[in-house]
């Protein structure tokens, strides 16, 4: 039999952990499925005697990360410690200058280091895996890589943070507010106790990053991300989403046009006919339009122990079956990084589905008429109109006013807002939600 | 630069044309992928001068697929000709036997000869590919074979034939009969002129034979699917389901339990707001649920020349890659065939979902409590009792009866069922159609 693929694991949190238990359970059927024994001969985390629910006596110890890195008693370096910067890029970053293949679940680093490691892995034939980095259980990057080879790829759309989901489904199905719902979400273990990277839309924007690279060609670029979170998505904004057939999502888009690309994340809403309008709770889905295949969609578990661990022993029993090849690599993002393409930005485009805004105005009825008048020197046209009495304060009564547009763009809503707002005919900052229409 | 792939292609119908097609576009984005010029040097097909709105006269012609398959000419041979016995399964062999990859689309064929054809492949060292076979643009095959390599799975529900999907979902959203609906997908081209291998369900079982053996590691065993098609779906049944807050959906299902695997194929109704039900037209899909990944769910195209061409030019992009490896191979199946456990069919397990049965009797007040009664001496509990008019018949009026039990098994509904008809109670023989609650 071939040579035991020998596994060194950096960081036993809840993903390292069910890694190491995983193990314990199916090695036998991981080895027979790849024709080759897997070991992991060695770990490295920050407290040797945390309790984790799993022995680790059995395997090497490394205080330091960097040791295990540039270990020679390893084929495969696992990198589960996460950040963007510091020792986790120093770890991988040694480990393939070892010689080292390497799998990482951290999708921070990669959107900031990507195409630097990739470069590195590729000059020195190894294997930089990362199913594990983006929607956890869904295997979208080995689809991106390998099964997408002969398509063009146009769009894609994706939830793929499940706290925000989670948050926005809550909110929905219980008439929860965003806090009380965030509290759960914690409580639950589904977010942090600083949970801003999720809410605000940057981890989002991480995976988004590294999508749009594995679909477009491109190399990565992160900073060109527009990021809106959730945060002052309203249970109102919910309430008037749901009466008008529609549900709010945190949505990571990527689109190419013939003047570039377009990446944005951002609170978007999505007619509830449409199938990603039916992921709640913690799931992640992506959906992709090409060429060739059409419309593809994919739901399932973006985050957990067990679904996250699943995508990282995939990972690893890839190594082990492609690691015999020497005369020729997988590309770590899915063509050599020299052929990847300089990244173009496009501008916003123009919304083909219109706008979704929530404004209040005192209670007069020629206050309707200013709005419109605004709107059509915009050249904004409207779809749906809906205006409701709020009913709180009787000496001094306000309105609601839903409204749904045509066609327009960002630039035209925000320039008919911002005159609105400076006359004084509506009262507070308007809410202004994108519509698009995915799969 | 790495030698060309050689690539020879038996059967130029819709698929086949598109290949060619395809190539030609793409050839230069798929060589620089995969680091690896790829060539088609030869074709053939039963007519050379068939039009087909591609020129082919720069590849080598033969007549006979079993001298291309057997060529020295090529390392790839593609067989896009169909059937499951014959010249199909003659010239796979043969290129197998050659020393050939084979990438192919013939479900029809691997549900009959895979595992045969896969211990062939494997004692040669070869990759046997066939994406394509199976739900045409989801990489269902690479997704189950490489990226589940850890999970246990459990249960998988997928539409898998285009065709019924159309007919199923034109009834309902035109109010057509199933015979309007069959001739429009004939003159769509989604259905054959001969459409039995769809609308009864053997197109959709051979594919499931596939993905049975592919989640559960068992040779294939088609012989063992329970197999019911949609002919005899009314619209009738339709607008019931419909009323009732259901779909009816051809659903092949294929479940482990411990006693075994329960595989079958009958229309099945589904909860409206579940994903599957969702899927409409000629769209494929597949929800998979497994132990550490939960539950996915992936929907996309599942037929068509593009679709099914990218399947195949992935196919062949992954042995551009992959043959380089001399030492280990992808097992076709997911596991070498020498550990591919025996199948042990179980019994159809008891629907903890319940079934659907539509009947009719004579307008005659006590009949419902005779059918009450039956019911309940088989064990039979209801959730739904809804009962109908029918005014088609004055002199002799009749009603419908719609009912939704709860958990019971196929065969006690039956047995209560037949009772009902040879005594006489209902009038004809009822339509019995299963729940279930998939993703």
């Amino acid at each position: 039999m071939i040579q035991a693929l020998r596994i060194g694991i950096a960081g036993l949190g809840t993903v390292g952990s069910a890694v190491l238990r995983l193990f314990d359970e199916k090695a036998k059927t991981l080895a027979l499925r790849c024709g080759r024994p897997l070991k992991i001969v060695a770990v490295s985390a920050k407290n040797l005697k945390r309790k984790r629910g799993i022995a680790i006596n059995s395997y090497k110890w490394y205080d330091d990360p960097l040791k295990l890195a540039s270990s020679e008693e390893i084929d495969v370096f696992v990198e589960l410690m996460g950040g963007e910067q510091g020792i986790a890029y120093l770890s991988v970053e040694r480990a393939l200058k070892t010689g080292h293949h390497v799998v990482t679940a951290n999708k921070a680093l990669l959107a900031h280091q990507g195409i630097a490691l990739a470069k590195l892995a590729e000059s020195k034939g190894l294997l930089l895996n990362f199913e594990a980095a983006v929607a956890g259980g869904i295997p979208i990057i080995k689809l991106l890589r390998e099964s997408f080879s002969s398509n063009r790829i146009s769009r894609v759309y994706s939830i793929l943070n499940g706290t925000c989901n989670y948050i926005l489904t809550r909110m929905r199905d219980q008439g929860l507010s965003f806090e009380q719902c965030l509290k759960e979400a914690q409580n639950l273990g589904y977010a942090e106790a600083d949970p801003t990277l999720d809410i605000e839309g940057n981890d989002t924007a991480h995976k988004l990053a590294l999508l749009t690279s594995l679909a477009f060609g491109t190399v990565i670029m992160l900073d060109d991300i527009y990021i809106k979170g959730i945060r002052n998505i309203s249970l109102e904004d919910i309430r008037a989403a749901d009466e008008l057939g529609y549900r709010i999502k945190l949505l990571g888009v990527t689109i190419k046009s013939d003047t570039g690309i377009e990446q944005r994340v951002q609170p978007t809403m999505v007619p509830t006919s449409s199938m990603i309008a039916q992921v709640n709770g913690v799931t992640n889905a992506i959906a992709i339009e090409s060429d060739l295949i059409g419309k593809l969609f994919l739901s399932g578990a973006g985050a957990g122990g067990n679904p996250t661990a699943s995508a990282i022993l995939s990972d690893i029993t890839d190594i082990a079956i492609f690691s015999q090849i020497t005369a020729q690599n997988i590309p770590v993002f899915g063509r050599p990084t020299n052929i990847l393409k300089p990244y173009k930005k496009s501008a916003i485009s123009p919304n083909s589905t219109g706008y979704f805004i929530r404004c209040s105005v005192d209670d007069c009825t020629d206050l309707f008429s200013f709005i419109a008048q605004e709107l059509a020197k915009n050249h904004i046209s409207l779809k749906t109109i809906i205006q409701k009495s709020l009913s709180d304060n009787k000496s001094k009564p306000k309105q609601t006013i839903l409204l749904i547009t045509h066609q327009t763009s960002e630039f035209a809503i925000y320039k008919a807002f911002n005159t609105l707002m400076q006359n004084g005919t509506i009262v507070n900052k308007p809410q202004i939600i994108r519509i698009e229409s995915p799969v």
